[in-house]
């Protein structure tokens, strides 16, 4: 006998950074930014005008389409926006790649891409990054249904430059190249500029990082209309309004606030480098990073019991316990007090 | 030659009611609700701690579910959480339709469905509804991979009682029989007190239409556990966060606020039931509706034509071009004042 039971879906979903349940602790396990949104994304939260929300959202959230087109001097049908890069990039896999063909990425990046594929029965193939996680471009030429690279790479930190991409675009210009951006306005180079001569290129950003909203989902794709279009007919098949009216309006106010976006993320760049520099002196391999969170290894203690002891010192840090990057931990760049207290409790643990 | 044009997404989505370019007119073609959100929500959102937001959301809206569920009097794990009842729905299929067996729902009923089923490649079988656009619950004995009733109806705005949905699930033990009811709370017969006897029973609801909060997002999945984690899976393998922080907080105070809910629910109940009899009045044939929307044809002049004059007034309702609806219309229940403007400019046109 068949039951409901057999037909219920069997995946193995993707696992967040720890969600401790208490409040009193350092949170450097999920690549958080530790300051707040721009005041004026508060000011607009704060005075918005909550009676037309009875109203669906703009369904292309235009307004903010356009505010971040402004910035990026591209026309507003070049940008599409989700709930989070998440989104954006679920959407994009399924807009994207319908080739049967596999879809190539690094074995050592983010989790979330084995997921979706599973979830879309997308085939893909893991391309092994160096023995130092660095991504090489050589290793993209061969026959694919797509391609996703993250640069800066997540978990390991390593941003890439544009001769790169451009290595990676010029061999595949029969597939849809997706650069996952997430972590680049911490010091990584964007494929941007490559969007007019590329228009097989989807550049995927996140206001989760760097601009302090990972509570709000706001993620864009930045791309050419066909692609764009592409995206908009999978939104319009799932879910007709993904970002809210409220996100559309405190996103505008994020991007209207250039001075707040540099200084924060200069802030962080800042406390990344001293952290860089305390993390060595200890003894760690620390990757040079591009982004608002540590690759580090440490050649004496296992990655894990330190991550362990860290929690004891209620900090929280990620470690990946998976093939090649099991003695790794991913430590996400806090303020700079939180930094100390990382660094005081390590200098306890590893003498 | 394969180009990457080849693999882009190829399929027809859900065509949401006209977004006319315009700021003055009268907007009954969405179902949307015409009056604010309830004065608390307003409150939440305009006092939120937005400095909060570089933090993710609780990535299943634990406070919000514990919120339904209290005012549902169910535990938080039979709460589902997603954005917007589409995202819910959406999620919904994918979790729990995985037999390959076709999927059942009526022929009139919420176009969603079969461009869900198309993009999850979920075969269906359309069963009519009968000349007067009811469901018949003995037409849901067949084998079947799965079971949807949008109840009350749209477009029909027919609203069926307990016993229909019991005949249906008592002929389905082996499926998941969901009951899409995002226009229960206005008159129609809610399934949930069946939750307790049938496991394969999913409720979803909405706070777009009955709480006025169409442009915050917030959808709910009420069931037991096993179908609740079926949804969690099925979210955790496309995004983690589909609930933004400001929208968990907005829909506690919404739910905070019963008598808000029940009395503007009540002012759209009135008004419909007055726009029903003065339509009737005018000869069009209006079905007897349990939602904030009426579903209505006249024998002498033209669905079609009768909305192209109402544009002319600044009046947009719904037409849908497709076969045995083709001369109805979708007139949502709008304030009075706007219900009277519609009544008025019916007068001109039908003598």
């Amino acid at each position: 006998m068949s039951s409901w039971k057999d037909n219920l879906i069997d995946i193995a979903p993707y696992v967040a950074g720890e969600q401790p349940n208490k409040t009193d602790f350092i949170k450097l396990n999920a690549n958080e930014n530790p300051y707040p949104p721009s005041p004026r994304v508060i000011e607009a939260i704060n005075s918005f005008k909550a009676s037309g929300l009875c109203k669906y959202p703009d369904a292309n959230a235009v307004p903010l389409a356009r505010a971040i087109a402004g910035r990026l001097g591209l026309s507003e049908e070049n940008i599409f926006i989700g709930n989070g890069s998440d989104d954006v990039l679920a959407l994009a896999f399924r807009a994207f790649f319908n080739s049967g063909k596999p879809v190539l990425y690094p074995d050592i990046t983010y989790s979330f891409y084995p997921v979706w594929c599973s979830m879309l029965k997308i085939p893909y193939e893991l391309i092994p990054v160096d023995e130092d996680f660095n991504i090489r471009a050589e290793d993209y030429r061969r026959e694919n249904g797509g391609v996703i690279i993250c640069n800066p790479n997540a978990p390991t930190s390593i941003g890439r430059g544009l001769d790169f991409m451009r290595e990676i675009l010029d061999a595949n210009p029969d597939s849809v190249v997706i650069a996952d951006e997430a972590y680049v306005d911490f010091g990584g180079v964007s494929a941007l500029p490559l969007l007019k001569e590329y228009p097989n290129l989807a550049v995927i950003q996140t206001f989760s990082k760097s601009r302090s909203m990972a509570g709000m989902r706001i993620g864009f794709c930045a791309a050419g209309k066909e692609l764009i279009n592409a995206l908009r007919a999978a939104k319009d098949s799932y879910n007709s309004y993904p970002v809210d009216s409220v996100a559309i309006e405190a996103g505008c106010a994020s991007i209207a606030d250039e001075d707040y976006f540099r200084e924060t993320v200069g802030r962080i760049i800042k406390t990344r480098d001293r952290l860089t520099s305390e993390l060595r002196k200890m003894g760690f391999d620390v990757k040079d990073s591009s982004t608002n969170f540590l690759f580090a290894a440490h050649p004496k203690y296992k990655a894990p019991d330190i991550s362990a002891f860290l929690k004891t010192r209620d900090i929280y840090v990620r470690f990946f316990n998976k093939p090649r990057i099991d003695n790794h931990l991913r430590i996400t760049v806090g303020t700079d007090e939180e930094i100390d207290m990382l660094i005081g409790a390590l200098k306890e643990y590893i003498k």
